[in-house]
């Protein structure tokens, strides 16, 4: 068959305009039904029995009590023959537990299960289990993991068996080539997603098909996962994601909770509703790292690198897991020689996953204040110094061009808008209270692609149906995507209905993940609805008995090259015999030659208070280049809510161990400190780039979400030091930790 | 883009082998939700109050105390504004009423309804609404329709306004070259459908848009008619018709249910579930109108048809309604003059609507005995006579040929299976218990076509998803089309998901009805399967490095012309990392210059007590042509069905209303008397004529569910006069007639 082809947009009409969610009165009125909503006939409650300590082995699980606590309908624990499930520490990684695992190696790992017939019932149940726990010594950070003796979380130590390491060039001969070389360690904490939603599924069987309502960023990946784990076909797990509250990273894995749901809903032989707590989503789905980062980079006094040397650790927790901070240092900037090396640590916590860009905050916050650094060593103004070092190529892919690399533009357009040469000229201030600024630049690792299947039917009246596999995970996915389709055919958003998300009624697509959505499925999408457009115009051409070059649509016509003949589509009368026009989509594969990265810039003013330690984040500028903007509305939401995440990176969130039990003591909203309104500035400008990278895919997108968050810690650190003239190389930028060093600083003359 | 074309099947390994129902697990757990067995969070019930009169007016509603009873949340009548809906007497014929009209012209017509927290409460409220009505004179049969100053149904009288004719040659000239002319008149009664759901709807509004559960045969023509009447985009209105218990042609039109199930779950706020009582569905929900058919029929000694003239009319009930009686006199047997006028009469009772084979069973009735009765007169077999007639083309269709015509195979293989000379040839009996065999064949008036376009996926591990717009009402379509996707692709039929039947999942196909899904879905079902194994090849080649040409799928593995090289499907490297591969199918059109029709033939012995009157239908046989045999076991589901249908129209079935009141006096399973297993014999055969009609559709089907039943009751009408020597031309045979009719005979001597 031949590959339906749209050329690259001209003047669009809908395409790139702020238009509100289409979803938007469903999400605000509550009328949505989130996965929690879901309430099947006859459902059941469960809830997990987790280790209360940071690592133990479990000698005798008694669950007597727990079957006769009323209202108890099953029971699920390590005894039962089908909870005996190899558990993938990562995805595609290798068996290191399995679902109910005596050995708990962290503070709320899986002991036993319990469905009743309402969540109380099932909480007093799993309280009333017995569990004999034998202690055992913990550790709670890399340092002490990595100690000689130091108890080991997995069999042969807690030191990643390979470190990851890249290499280019020769960083000897480039730091002999320096005029200026630098050296710091930084460091950055662990961080929990804590999105919105908590975790869960309702699981119910039909026979011997499961479906699962799930809380998740893609329901294809989950249904594979589940299918594997349970030994069943593909086709007969069918995963409905529908609405979703937030992921960042967390709901990308399929989450033994919902293996716990189905099994206790076979068992019970009724539908099951299994959601965590608050407090089990901080222990127990997911965290980004904390890392520690040793950076030396060398730079000629005309500002070109000459070399960067990354040795990095990260502490991914109990289990094997991944994440790289080195990726950005290996690719931001133009340098021929660059090594970096990284080791993964287990220590007694949760295990990492995925988290809003994983790995590249961390290495923004270390290589963007190096470059600060390096920048004043020199005397070259930051923003020179960035975009001296530009390099409109992928070094560790051979130098493949990037189809489009908006860097310089982020730099110099966001620069602008900042005010930033005036703001670095303006006076500090004398006073207890300083003011300063900062530049930080980044990248992100993919921008997406195949596969991607979505199918467009346009029905007799002009209204339509988008079919797609793709979830809507809060960020105005279903919107864009409707967005698409209106542009091609012409069809009002409020006449799109979107079906979206659901193994059993949508063709496969990937995870909304990676900021691949846009770029991975819009052009499906489009491609779909370009078919649709196709098949009207030939249908027209056939009415009109007209060659079909050369006839076009618009505002709901179809007319020939002076606007004669035309006719309107709801008038083509072989569209009302067919009773609907169908077009199916896929996304073409990326070019082989080329590849695509979205890029930005943060820019950030910041005000310290160098008596009390306060420090307040007074605006911030983000200039983005993520290819075109499908919608400026969500594209800022994503913006705001990316510098948001910073902020809480750079000022507040960190997860805290007890030294004393290894236990997280700060497991909830009120301990745990997201940035609220109150650490947030209302001046956030978002300056799109607005690139049309028309060589990558046929919506010339490249994905905002994790770009958007990047680069912003490391502004706001940059910020600090230039009001400050102190450098914080530790996340986050507490009140203690400020007024410590401006003493060290005073106390040093 | 080129169409696939797939090749008329060779050797078959799934296709028509008796496969049983895929879901038929579901069906017979109670698993299998369908939509009585929905319940939404916060679901209200709903009861309609009806007229409770034959013909009435009503001069006021009083909704103060159903208001005020416990429970009720919505009222709606035709005070509302919004229940002022023009309402279609038939599908897409005039307004004749609304919703809620006060000139109730049939017992049963919507007066008012009421949405309650439970079903009781709803019909507690129904109960406390106060009407009053004026009573007015009614007409309850053609006869007192048709009298000169009878009490209108609608106005300008009783006779539809014009009669539908046509007209073939000169029957004038026919009847004078005819050695023998015979005239009669037959009467066939009304029936009700009774399937063994009840309709109704659950009606639920997400904002603007409303999704209905629904009992129907095809939800893309409700949801057509739903939003014509509701004024809201086919987009925003999804009709979910998954599961469902019958219909018979009762549930091809939107129900006043739904639309009432939907204002008042708008008019609540709460999700609204409206099911009709058993009582409801005699009354309001269509029947198949009773017939007056005179006819008259010219014969040469031959054998030769050469005229045809029937003069018939259908009661309709109260509402202007089609059904023809007279397209098989028109069609069946080669006859060059016919002349066939059908007049439709309003009278009170509820409306006709399509019921299986709407009009063949009473032209059948009517053209079956008459054949019967000339064969005697010209001492030709019953069975030559009709084989000597048979025509290989469509007359009134400009003598079309038939792509194919197994009328012939049907009759002489089924005299064959039954015996048919033998048993003509064997004793009557002389006792009081005679016996005899008769026959009638029949065809049916469609065999599908576009539009209908399916969807197949096939995953990686080997596993399918099936999404087809087609309804399964019972007859086994899911089980039907799975098999398809099973010979195509070679998938087990358990690894097979199917979603279908939903206007919001699935593309677009016509109803269930005019036993058309299988023409007409199962070859778009086969392209989008063809398209599936044409990508696979095309992978397979890739891998192989081997042209594409030569390359065969089978059993999971492809391979070259001598078995190599080969490949398993699952070893497929671009089928894993696609992660699946869709095809998209589409019915072609049906061909320009042939048509199809399905043939039947049915042969009946039966036994007549003729002291008693009883009469026991002994043993059936249907021959029939419906193109290929898909599955052996529904298709002979569909036979045995067909039959016992056939046996109730004959034998027990007619809706009897009052003469005093005339309301229904049967409205019930326990007076309204459908044939059961004491009035079927076990002796049924079904002989399939598997004929495969390659050049009508690329699955080489026609059609089986109403050709089943037409013939039936005209071969035990046959029978019994074989055995009595008496013509009984009134359905149903009961004791009474039977009784009264051989006494009149034997006075006569």
């Amino acid at each position: 068959m031949e590959e339906t082809k749209p050329t690259p947009w001209g003047e669009t009409t809908v395409v790139g305009r702020p238009i509100p969610r289409v979803d938007g009165y469903e999400r605000t009125s509550g009328a949505a039904v989130y996965p929690l909503d879901v309430i099947l006939p006859d459902m059941l409650y469960a809830a997990i029995l987790r280790c209360p300590h940071a690592h133990a082995m479990v000698k005798k699980v008694d669950l007597t009590k727990a079957r006769q606590m009323p209202g108890v309908r099953a029971v699920l624990s390590d005894a039962d023959p089908e909870a005996q499930i190899p558990w993938f520490a990562s995805r595609g990684g290798q068996a290191a537990s399995r679902l109910f695992d005596p050995h708990c190696r962290y503070e709320g790992e899986e002991v036993a299960a319990v469905a009743a017939e309402t969540p109380q019932q099932a909480w007093d149940a799993v309280r009333a289990i017995q569990v004999a726990y034998e202690k055992l010594p913990f550790v709670r950070d890399m340092d002490e993991a990595l100690k000689p003796g130091a108890p080991e979380v997995q069999p042969g130590g807690n030191r990643g068996a390979t470190p990851s390491v890249s290499n280019r060039g020769d960083v000897v001969k480039g730091f002999a080539e320096a005029d200026v070389a630098l050296e710091e360690t930084y460091r950055t904490c662990c961080e929990i997603h804590t999105p919105m939603e908590v975790h869960g599924s309702v699981a119910q069987w039909d026979g011997d098909r499961l479906t699962v309502w799930d809380t998740n960023q893609g329901p294809f990946p989950i249904q594979a996962a589940l299918s594997n784990v349970l030994k069943l076909p593909l086709s007969k797990v069918r995963i409905i994601s529908h609405y979703m509250g937030g992921g960042f990273g967390s709901k990308l894995e399929l989450g033994k909770y919902t293996v716990i749901a189905a099994l206790l809903a076979r068992k019970a032989a009724r539908p099951v509703k299994l959601f965590l707590s608050r407090e089990e989503t901080f222990l127990c789905v997911g965290n980004r790292p904390a890392h520690s980062l040793r950076l030396k980079a060398g730079v000629k006094k005309d500002g070109t690198l000459t070399a960067l040397q990354l040795t990095g650790m990260g502490e991914v927790g109990a289990y094997p897991g991944g994440t790289s901070a080195g990726a950005q240092v290996n690719q931001l900037y133009k340098c021929p020689n660059v090594r970096t090396e990284e080791t993964m640590v287990n220590i007694n916590a949760g295990q990492s996953r995925a988290f809003r860009a994983p790995g590249f905050p961390q290495g923004s916050w270390a290589l963007e204040q190096m470059m600060d650094a390096l920048a004043e060593k020199i005397g070259m103004d930051p923003v020179e110094l960035r975009v001296k070092n530009f390099t409109p190529v992928s070094q560790p892919q051979g130098n493949m061009p990037y189809t489009s690399a908006g860097l310089r533009e982020c730099l110099t357009e966001g620069a602008k808008a900042f005010g930033w040469k005036e703001a670095r000229a303006r006076a500090k201030g004398t006073g207890p209270v300083v003011r300063g600024v900062g530049v930080a630049a980044g990248m992100w690792g993919s921008a997406g692609g195949p596969p991607s299947t979505v199918i467009v039917s346009l029905f007799p009246d002009g209204s339509a149906n988008l079919n797609m596999g793709a979830a809507d995970i809060g960020t105005g996915t279903k919107t864009v995507m409707a967005m698409v389709v209106a542009e091609e055919l012409g069809v009002p958003l409020d006449r799109i209905h979107i079906v979206h998300a659901d193994t059993g009624t949508t063709e496969y697509t990937g995870a909304s993940g990676g900021s691949k959505t846009v770029p991975s499925d819009s052009p499906a999408v489009r491609s779909a609805a370009f078919e649709v457009k196709s098949k009207l115009l030939a249908m027209a051409a056939e009415q009109l008995k007209v060659p079909v070059e050369g006839l076009a649509l618009k505002n709901g016509e179809i007319s020939g090259p002076g606007g004669s003949p035309r006719v309107a589509v709801l008038d083509l009368t072989a569209l009302r015999a067919q009773r609907a026009v169908v077009g199916v989509g896929t996304r073409a594969p990326n070019p082989v030659d080329k590849t695509a990265r979205p890029f930005a810039a943060h820019f950030a003013e910041v005000e310290v208070n160098t008596r009390t330690g306060e420090v307040r984040v007074l605006r911030m500028v983000a200039a983005q280049d993520s290819g075109r903007v499908m919608n400026l509305l969500t594209y800022r939401n994503q913006v705001i809510g990316g510098l948001t995440m910073g902020i809480g990176f750079a000022m507040t969130e960190q997860r805290i161990l007890d030294s004393q039990t290894g236990k997280m003591v700060n497991a909830n909203w009120h301990d745990y400190k997201i940035a609220t309104a109150k650490d947030v500035p209302a001046d956030l400008t978002c300056v799109p780039i607005d690139m049309h990278d028309n060589d990558w895919n046929n919506t010339s997108t490249k994905g905002i979400g994790e770009p958007a968050t990047i680069p912003a810690a490391a502004a706001i650190a940059n910020a600090f030091y230039n009001a400050t003239g102190v450098r914080i190389t530790a996340v986050p930028i507490t009140v203690s930790k400020v007024v410590s060093l401006l003493a060290e600083r005073r106390k040093r003359g």
